[in-house]
């Protein structure tokens, strides 16, 4: 059957970019933070992957909600929420951050960008961080704002994003360090350039205030890259999974922790700064963890869609799950996500996908990024 | 351009019911709790809408999660987030509840059911208050369990449903109060069954723990409502509308306070309890509240879905705004939920709707519920 429509109202948030997305054929949304985020447009998915690996797109991510803290305490709880040390984060960084709750199980994989000492956006995946913020700082009255600003993420992804960008920017964004920022005028109205997006293809995350703004940003870019072949887009799933780009709510949940998710390098674990959840990840850094997340490469027909995890095997037992999964045209096979036991999640392990239709793939267990071999 | 198809994965959730309602033909879906739910099947709305006030229906609300609050401070946790006076309630009672911030400010509407003196559930509307919850407790170091139970409602809706969920679980069901629950045995498990739900047609909700129960559930009540020309279905727009039953994130928002949202009769105000927002609440009440939800309708020919609030005017003046709109074929005129300033909300007052194509409609405002008049 195809997949049921999705039906718009206030409560699930258009963006300034709906119009635009909608006009070029928009075929296919998500819902992330309250929020339309297109999944597809009239390329198909390995077309659009073709395209994004060759060339530049514009991608509607104002899904991407940020959680502003600002105030005397908001350097304070921003610490609090994170087991990324950001004590020596400097203005103009961006950071992601895993965030975990006092058992050390994942609430959230946000990009924090550090604005001003005292003012922090948590640029957030899909779960309402806010209230989370919102609470902790009532619970311990601390003192800061803590607000949902009206602004609206524009991706520019693909390798022909830095001619794209400079040419409505000038040169100089060129020179935009790997997760850093700069606010340059557009417009009238500052606007934060952040050089970070969700593909490994390259490029930009643009932060407009206000729906207005928006929509003459997608217009100038637009405009601009006629001649690059810019193209509306969005996260590609052979991209993201061939790339190791987890995504929360699919790949991790509450359920983990990140040293399971493979984010030790984003924790803190010295002790040198305090957090929630910091004697949790300690002990099980200590233990060391039970599972991890991995690439597959398994063999047949390019598979369906992943709705539901789908079990691993190796003979009887259950040793792990496909969390996203898909045909890859570059690897002549299909790739997925997925988290492995203890013991079988080293590179080259054999093992068995079982499909929600109940048929059986061979597999191996592969390192993430994953390579083409 | 016909809505774009949702695409399910992982992070938007299915429910135990989801298998039943794609046979039966879902046309389109929300997601709320990062978990689906239908919006229409074969039948138009108004069809629904005669058979939802005739028959009864069984409605796929999976998407209702718990937050469930157990242990030492749950009772003070659960008093501290509602400004409805939980020191009178008892086991077996739902209680519509208010969920405001410390500027009262709403939250969210849920239906608290009361299971023990130490065990809560938040059967909550789109919005993740189980981090509200958990960054509570964790700044104010409270002593409790914050967890989200397998647990997936399914409401049964419309006059014949005391007939239909007696076959089920026989002639007692018929003796529950309303806004009561009753804990009974189905399948060697215990099922919470409340007469409750998003429909003025009377009807109850129940709370199956476990997809496997969901799924058995489910088919005990279609197998034993043939005879009653039981349908799948949903909450209905036309009589939701009527009814003035109040969607969050539709009607109301973090915008709004619940003495706006007509929601005084659910909130203590005289001090006697204390909640996070009492001292706001207060302050709203003393001056009075600045506008208020009220009814709609208005002339013209069938209107679109209001996917972004529609201005109201008096002359050249903006007077508030519409949030929920459709054709009723019982008032042949449409109807529509709208948030009206002071001055403007006495039922009578003239107002013109302004569509999001330009038009104009006339329009008079009306108590909660409408009646047809």
């Amino acid at each position: 059957m195809a997949a049921p429509r999705l039906l718009v109202s206030r409560r699930i948030r258009a963006t300034p970019y709906t119009p635009r997305v909608e006009a070029l054929g928009v075929s296919g949304y998500s819902v992330v933070n309250h929020t339309v985020l297109p999944k597809g447009f009239q390329k198909t998915v390995e077309e659009d992957y073709w395209h994004l690996k060759k060339h530049v797109q514009l991608w509607d991510v104002g899904c991407q909600r940020q959680v502003e803290l600002h105030g005397a305490d908001a350097a304070r709880l921003a610490q609090l929420m994170t087991a990324r040390d950001l004590s020596n984060a400097r203005v103009g960084q961006c950071l992601y951050a895993p965030m975990i709750d006092a058992d050390a199980k994942m609430l959230n994989d946000p990009i924090i960008l550090k604005l001003a000492e005292d003012r922090y956006w948590f640029s957030i995946a899909d779960a309402d961080m806010l209230l989370w913020a919102k609470g902790l700082a009532q619970g311990m009255s601390l003192e800061l704002g803590i607000v949902e600003p009206d602004v609206w993420p524009l991706a520019v992804q693909g390798p022909k994003s830095d001619d794209l960008v400079a040419r409505v920017f000038g040169e100089r964004v060129r020179d935009i360090g790997f997760f850093r920022f700069v606010v340059i005028d557009f417009e009238g109205q500052e606007l934060v350039v952040a050089r970070t997006g969700f593909s490994r293809q390259g490029g930009f995350e643009l932060y407009p205030e206000g729906f207005s703004l928006g929509l003459k940003l997608w217009d100038a870019l637009w405009q601009a890259g006629a001649d690059l072949e810019v193209s509306p887009g969005c996260p590609n799933l052979i991209e993201r999974v061939e790339g190791g780009l987890l995504s929360y709510g699919n790949e991790m949940t509450r359920a983990d922790n990140p040293l399971e998710c493979g984010l030790e390098q984003y924790c803190q674990l010295d002790g040198s700064v305090e957090y929630i959840g910091l004697e949790a990840l300690q002990k099980i850094a200590q233990a060391g963890p039970e599972r991890m997340i991995r690439g597959v490469v398994f063999e047949g027909d390019a598979c369906p869609a992943c709705q539901h995890p789908w079990p691993l095997t190796v003979g009887d037992g259950q040793v792990g799950y496909v969390t996203s999964a898909i045909w890859s045209p570059g690897f002549e096979r299909n790739v997925a996500l997925a988290m492995l036991n203890r013991g079988y999640w080293q590179a080259g392990t054999a093992i068995t996908v079982n499909l929600a239709d109940g048929s059986q793939r061979k597999g191996v267990v592969r390192e993430l990024p994953m390579q083409e071999s």
